[in-house]
């Protein structure tokens, strides 16, 4: 069975605003999160009046969805970022694909 | 100032399994969701283990989404679904795009 694509919902306390070398890091970890195993592509998500950052991700696999989230939450823990929410949820394609979703057909 | 894009998260228990009466009706739901106003796509979400059904939307525009959630939260609540979850994120534009994001650049 070909892999199923895999939507990875994150979101976390935001960080205190910084200046520009905070912005020059989270470009550089864009850079890198570009180019992490089985993403097909990521969403940077923000609430500042809820005090919110995260992520929506597709993965083109459940373990590839999997092996970023435990990395990715492993770093954020690191910065002292957390408690962090991760919520999975997979896609009904044909439904989708009527609304524009942008996922590509599967395999 | 332009109206900025917004994502809505929205997520409740699911329906219980239909037939193809529920598909064929689901499928003109989307073909409706499909015209609604300030849409740009929505994503159909599932998890069967977790019995939970929803959709991850953006819009143009807040007062799209927020237009949008009202009047679908009490469709759903019309067909006895329920609790309804809904988050509101904006996004961070310049990021997305370094990690292939499908959001079209703001105005």
């Amino acid at each position: 069975m070909a892999a199923e694509p895999v939507l990875l919902i994150m979101d976390f306390p935001a960080r205190p605003p910084g200046g520009e070398e905070q912005a020059r890091a989270l470009r550089a970890l864009a850079e890198s999160i570009a180019q992490e195993p089985g993403l097909i592509w990521k969403i940077w998500t923000r609430h500042e009046a809820e005090g919110r950052s995260g992520g929506i991700y597709l993965f083109e696999s459940l373990p590839a969805a999997q092996a970023y989230h435990a990395m990715h939450a492993a770093r954020l823990s690191a910065q002292g970022i957390g408690p962090i929410e991760a919520t999975y949820r997979f896609v009904n394609g044909p439904l989708t694909a009527i609304t524009r979703g942008p996922v590509p057909p599967s395999d």
